[in-house]
């Protein structure tokens, strides 16, 4: 009896997963919760802002990280940075009556985001440091709205980020860096589970029940197993039982050796940017400040990425099926410092014209032209399909440009059409050769963008 | 069977109880629990030393209570000294920083607790403002290692308690006003016990297993019953297995109907002074400023006990079998306010001449001299004994002392003796007269001590 | 005998004044120091930095005159922000512990500034607040040294400013918003002069003797004349007796009536930019940020200048004769913010291909092309000199450049040659019609620069 | 005529000196101004409070001498005591913040000040530091109105006082230790008076104009003399012209060599308690806490004076012809210490039996009994006068006091009493012996006053 059970359910799960629909209640395993198919707004939005702030923003130096590098035995600038500028027996904590947040307008960070061209927004609800942005039950005295900015951060933003018709995600992390608690499980080899047990799994249930996000992207999971941290028992809960199971998305770091292997995206490293499609849906988790996700006052604009580099960064990533999570580190005032906003203004005006080569699509055959290194490809609306957008990092010097890839993969026909976005309904000229086909860009000067451009092809 | 075990348990028991001696394990029944013997240590120390410390040292007005009362509704003269001196949005939490105790220095609070003739110290290590003075494990950033202090205000203590040859005992709150985990415990009528089981009880173990106290005085007990606080259960512990299973003594703050009824002895309600002889061991826990137990810096000197009040308290209680409990409040930098510390030393001054009327005695038959109200009694070493101590409140204008209750209780003879303590070993003359003993005292001029003086009569 | 004197003496200065050469010593009156001769660094410098930095750096919202504004009765906005942030008895002097500096490194601002194409730096020494940047001897306990950086900004700036070729100047205000000196003057209808001679002009000397500055960029003149002043006999000094006799340069805000009157060089109003030819040397100081000339931590992207903003001011300014002072506002902990390093940057890189049309440059007989309103026009090295430049704002669409002044003020000839900065020696192809004459320009994909672009016309 | 003259003005100023009356105009002399006849009011009172209170009370550590000690080389403890508890480069100035003065009543001080029998009342409108408690002109955002307190401390203090029937002083120090101003003429050896004229002069005139103080007490003369701080004329103007003409005091610190040799009143050196009748006004200016004048945070109950100290230090201070100036230091949050508050209240007490042996009296013959030095003579109302009082320090053993002055200064007949202030008209007994008078003092048991008592002789 009991083979023909498991037969059967096996047979189930797997037509289930051949099919990416969910069907009934998912056990707490891999093997089980690895069967459910991505919720599709996720591969839709392609486009996240990742908002990385905390107590570590009122320091604002180094990284997000202050707190451990300072503490640790090698980082000789933080330790000389405090002692030139704080008594000698200062603690991290005390930052945190200078988290004022005296400027924070949800509503503007939501515009300037929706603006940007982003679909959801990713919000560090807790970092390693474990200083909670919703007044959670179990962190009391080390929150935002006992200390700080006396607000409920979490609730204000999701708010603002739903408003403006985008999604809404959090960011916790596991491990807490000086939880006592968490230390002495450590200190026991994680053969006990006091912290997980009494802190992480009850304020994750209160974190999901109480703001319903879409995507909780968890973090600081390495020093520990997955068993340590419960990972599969919640996530099957998070799947079958949570307020959120249709839409929830969770990342991959649920424990030392999960990341790349488990979760409904893969985000591996940070800023992982493999160039080459990958079989599962992934995240490029990246900066604008190259060095930090948390604001750094003291970063200059050689640390900023430049518009040609976030938009190449983001051809690179959709062009290879990821998602790309752009991080933004607002001031411990609420600021979102001019130069993120220019950055994130200027990926706005680049996506008002160019989107549809990113939102929605998948990706192509190809990824990076055989020939022409500059030039990424997706396709819309499936792997082949009707249109494939092709973009253009470099404006060929004499207005020609030379693609393999497309010659290569389909006969483009003459009734094959060729467009610049933003340029009008104008068809390009082209012309095959015996490898590649060479179109006729229009003359740079008509048009408006100094950055990057798309080729829309219609096979025809 | 079960009949026959019981029946020996219970004459166990009473023998037990009736010869104050501890047999066998405790059951966490207040039926068991009360058969445990007093142990000596504390009925012989009489004089103890209460310090409330803690974050409300920092505004330091008012009372202790300040964070409950300014967010009460009632209290609108602190609500507007937080509006003229602060900021709108300004947290209790933030006081914290300012706890700087720069000036502490255990030793120098032991000499003086010492000097003072104090025989044990009972610190506040966790106030219903939940700010623990040890860097407890489940109070992470709300300790005064973590912030404020930086330091483990509860070990140095301690210990420099014990180096000065006292007795070291911690007051700790059961219940927190805003800790979230017990708001939502009250919430749910104390059906559910998430703050007493992950908060409270660990807690509570940490610091009686980390710093081994001889005292553990609760409070904050009254909101709910014992069922919800689990005392039995924790006190079981205490006297069967914890490291102080020996010297332990707990007071009677243990669940809304306990005070006055259980406990090793009884405080029934703060500054407790019956001025008639208990039936069980009491303590007169009171404050040297009459109006706060933690320091106010703007306290008068109207607001502090005189010398001859707080010597006056000290016949009373001690005459009544009670133990005094004499509480100072450090300011948030750890000092004790000169004003205390003279208060201090005029009674240790005073125990130094008188102190064998108040140490390891016991009550008489009589307290309160039944002619002259003035008169305390007490006695060495047992019921009726061999001294007997008459603590006179105030000189006899003639220098003629005349007293009732010695001549009624028993017959003085021309063995008798009386003598002042601090005049040597003079022999006052005395007469009887049908009711009264006069005792001829010597002239004022004589005698150094401007408060109260003790007569001590051998019955001879 | 007098009459002769004084008119060989008024022969004497016509000559000077005629031939721009200083002749003996200057009297203290507008007359005579109207005949110095300009100082011809100045001239040739056509860019410098203005750098706004002091005690509003810390509030860093509204602007600059926060203080004043705030104490006003009519800004409702900033007490607001001071009700909602500060304790109600605030006081302005207490923002100055917070300007901590901690970051500011004179080099990196020198280099940054030199970096943009500066030729000089002018700091704001000390405000309208009175704040000084460096330990005035007449301003104790209310300097830069005393409070806050602790440091002496002025010499460090001043020393990292002459290390990178620049030339450095001090903006200095006469009055103090609440200097109670200046408030009792002010009461007593400026017939006293208290705060000018006890302070102002001692002040001043120590500042010009200590430092040494090239500029004194005058200012807050405005409430009183130029005798309360003493203006002319302080600049008589700066002009025959102090350090700086040879090389410094005033402006023209000495007294209410003197801006655009008198003074080496004219700033009439702040952001002035007469978009005609001037018959004197002036100077537009202008802001980055549209708003403000100190930081504001709550700007956002849309207040600060686009670059072609930048560039077509300094266009517009450098074309009739004037200087371009283009400001900058430090955050309280000396950070340049990237918005503006990048803005500087941009202005660099602009420069640093189209520079010769603007350094040491002179107006054209025309400024504004009386047919392409998006042209400018500069000259070297003489009035209807060798090169003519025109600064062009806007890509011709067709990549044909329409200029009507050319054409009329000289007849452009066969040897007449046009090149395109930045677009190596290539002789651009031109064409005369009637009124005009065509250029056409090379393909704009080819050339770089991205905001304007100067066209150098070799008459031939 | 110009010899007739003078000899006439010497013989009148010769008159005037010896009916201690003033005649006509003072000259900016001491020879001139010596001959000012001492405000009668002055030599009645004896007793004042001194007040010291400025920024100085923020740290409250040490002394009111900190910033300077701390600056020195020697003093190594400061430097730890900033090194362990401030940021490296925090400045004395930033202090001032911190002078929060909240809880200030002057009201409350001021029926204290009386309730301890003071007939004067001396505060420090400015101490070394320079930072003055009224908003002077002449220290712009270095004043108790503009930073920390943000009110008006002298005209608060000096209302209060006067409303309580005391009169007001001020303290006011000529140097400012770190003054710039002060310190280029202390390097040009004294020879150039800036300081003096532009800040000194001007604050003395504008403080004594505003808040009419009785008493102008200076102090921080030593490093220059009287010709540098303009003194003689100071005074002169003090005593012709002022507004305070008739009443005002001054003492004798004016110049490096003044200090007992010329002022009303000297006070010679800090503490002056020369055992022995002086020959001019002279007062004893002393503190409470032995070690400070400003209130220290650490200080211990031994660092303060004992009652009996006290009064045994009026008693010797009086009784020499001296006024005795008490010393209290408040914290920075306004607060007079219930220890300062016992030991004036106690004072009070005293007075309230034994004023009439202080207030208004004169030296005696003898002032310190030739036989019982704990006995210290005052008389009234004139030498040699009606009554006598010996003010008894202690008690004496057998109740019998022996005294040798009133035998051998006067006949003491049938008709002289005795009395012991506080005990009724009681007249005591007595006898003569050769060289002796005994009195018989009552029960020690029937005196209320633990501390000193006044014997009055009425010669009879």
């Amino acid at each position: 009896m009991m083979t023909l059970k498991l037969l059967l359910c096996v047979i189930l799960v797997s037509i289930c997963s051949v099919f990416k629909v969910s069907c009934g209640r998912y056990d707490p395993t891999w093997w089980s919760l690895d069967t459910r198919p991505l919720p599709i707004w996720y591969d839709r939005a392609k486009i996240g802002i990742f908002v990385h702030w905390g107590v570590f923003s009122v320091p604002s130096v180094y990284s997000e990280w202050f707190w451990a590098d300072w503490k640790s035995d090698e980082d000789v600038d933080i330790k000389e940075y405090m002692q030139k500028n704080f008594p000698p027996n200062f603690t991290y904590q005390e930052f945190a009556k200078d988290f004022t947040a005296e400027f924070f307008n949800a509503t503007q960070w939501a515009d300037l985001f929706a603006r940007a061209g982003a679909k959801y927004v990713v919000l560090t609800s807790k970092h390693h440091e474990g200083f909670t942005l919703w007044p959670s039950k179990y962190s009391f005295g080390w929150n935002a709205q006992d200390i700080g900015p006396h607000r409920d951060i979490v609730d204000e933003l999701g708010t603002a980020v739903r408003d403006a018709n985008m999604t809404f995600g959090l960011y916790h992390s596991l491990y807490e860096w000086f939880n006592p608690l968490y230390l002495a499980d450590k200190a026991n080899n994680y053969t006990t589970q006091d912290f997980v047990m009494n802190k992480i799994l009850p304020e994750m249930r209160e974190l999901v029940e109480n703001y319903k996000p879409s995507v909780l992207w968890s973090d600081g999971d390495w020093e520990a197993n997955e068993t340590y941290w419960n990972s599969t028992e919640f996530i099957a809960w998070l799947y079958n039982d949570s307020p959120v199971q249709e839409e929830i998305v969770v990342n991959d770091r649920w424990g030392s050796s999960i990341p790349c292997h488990h979760g409904d995206f893969y985000t591996c490293s940070d800023r992982y940017d493999p160039g080459i499609l990958q079989n599962h849906k992934w995240e490029n988790a990246m900066t604008i400040d190259k060095k930090s996700w948390g604001f750094r006052r003291n970063a200059v604009l050689d640390d900023y990425l430049t518009p040609t580099e976030l938009i190449t960064t983001l051809a690179r990533t959709v062009s290879c099926g990821g998602n790309l999570l752009i991080n933004v580190g607002p001031t411990k005032e609420g600021i979102i410092n001019p130069i993120f906003e220019e950055r994130l203004t200027q990926l706005g005006d680049w996506l008002s014209i160019n989107g549809e080569a990113i939102y929605e699509t998948v990706p192509w055959l190809v990824q990076n032209d055989t020939y022409n290194g500059n030039v990424w490809y997706t396709s819309s609306p499936s792997y082949g399909g009707n249109y494939l957008y092709a973009i253009i990092l470099e404006w060929p010097r004499n207005d020609i440009l030379t693609l393999q890839s497309p010659r290569q993969i389909f006969e483009m026909s003459v009734n094959s059409v060729a467009k610049l976005l933003g340029n009008g309904d104008t068809k390009l000229k082209w012309a095959l050769t015996k490898d590649h086909v060479e179109i006729r860009l229009p003359s740079k000067a008509t048009v408006q963008n100094p950055i990057a451009w798309v080729l829309k092809i219609i096979p025809g």
